[in-house]
């Protein structure tokens, strides 16, 4: 099975399972578990970080549906679970199916708001900035990063992953204004841990003169997280949607 | 002064200041009481219900600015409060100026998601409506309600005013679809009591089918709140915006 689950991300302790705290990928089997009285284990295209959203969220999972149609199902788990956690779809797919191996695109979505005070009503989804960002130098920036690159600098590593790859491939990456809100879309094959947000800080230090955009390159060849700043928050952060290509799975 | 306020209504009981609870006056005319070290009370535009939201509010309070110019007693004020309530302007104007009844016009807005999944983004701020909403027929009963009309039947009556006036005029009210979002915008002189909320829980019925647009009147001319269903939840509506005239306020 796929299905497409959107959530917020602010409840939770990330999305990996952990017995010890309530996490997305904890919810969403218990649900399934549940509805489909059978132990459920999913896949999923991102393994968002914590604090983070997701509004295309996709999973794969092996089920026996029994008498469940596929629609059924998705009223089923939405009645199980506060709106929180939302499955938004659900399809049978080929066995082969596999949301994270099958998956060719991720595209994450950034939101701040540039504006002399904060919105009280999107305080839980932007991060508010309050200095006049220059979206110029910021795009300038970024489009340094499209392409093939190593993006040791701005991943967070895991020690347990000594030979792990920051090899990542960047389809798509662009600064917006639209008002007062300043959005930054990134699509990419796939993400290291804490990539965007890392990416984020880094060019909205360059939008508020603090860098400067003609040394992301550097930035880049130091393969050193040093000499890059904080990440930015994660609420404003949200994987918006993946994508699967048309071709055959090869699964390892 | 003037000022203009923006807050999120889930935290408070409401707008009134009540010294048994935590109220959007009561914060603000806390916050402006230590900030300025004089008491200070404030009037208001519109008085929001409990869970209302507001962007656009204007209150009006005597102030003895003393060394404060208008811009750093915004700054000053914004700290003292957490973000769910925001001074977004300030200004020194006419001593003559009443929020309330020097105002000519207030306008909200009511956001539903139209769609068959609830937004676990949005869950605070739309009210999620399942079924397909028939907007045409909304919109031919909310032309009804344009002008002057007693909205007796529309709102909440308070036993402690038995000779309240519920008359009217309502210069603008439309339903548009944006997507999954509709979104009703309404502008009148002022409102009654839950009066907004209980007009979109009455078209939100002929949307559904439950009710005929050419019932419209005859509700309005039944002048009994019991014509007419529940109002629509609170948290999806914001006091977007007021108006003030340039001529002379004539205070009573």
């Amino acid at each position: 099975m796929r299905a497409t689950i959107a959530y917020d991300g602010a409840p939770f302790h990330g999305f990996a399972s952990n017995p010890e705290v309530v996490t997305i990928q904890g919810e969403i089997e218990r649900a399934l578990t549940v509805v489909l009285r059978h132990l459920v284990q999913i896949g999923c295209a991102g393994r968002t970080d914590r604090g983070v959203h997701a509004r295309g969220q996709v999973i794969s999972f092996d089920a026996d549906l029994g008498h469940f149609e596929p629609v059924a199902l998705t009223r089923a788990f939405n009645r199980m679970l506060d709106p929180s956690i939302v499955m938004r779809d659900v399809e049978l797919v080929d066995d082969t199916f596999d949301a994270r191996l099958s998956c060719i695109g991720r595209s994450y979505r950034y939101r701040i708001l540039n504006s002399k005070v904060p919105d009280p009503l999107l305080t839980d989804l932007v991060w508010h900035v309050r200095d006049e960002l220059d979206l110029r130098a910021m795009n300038v920036a970024t489009d340094r990063i499209l392409g093939l690159h190593d993006f040791s600098t701005f991943s967070k590593r895991n020690k347990s992953r000594p030979t792990e790859t920051f090899l990542r491939r960047v389809h798509h990456a662009q600064w917006r204004r639209f008002g007062e809100t300043v959005q930054f879309d990134i699509t990419a094959n796939a993400f290291t841990h804490q990539m965007v947000r890392t990416l984020v800080g880094y060019f909205v230090d360059i939008g508020l003169g603090r860098r400067r955009a003609a040394d992301l390159g550097a930035a880049l060849a130091a393969m050193d997280r040093a000499v890059v700043g904080s990440p930015a928050p994660p609420h404003a952060l949200i994987l918006w949607s993946v994508k699967y290509g048309d071709g055959p799975v090869v699964k390892p």
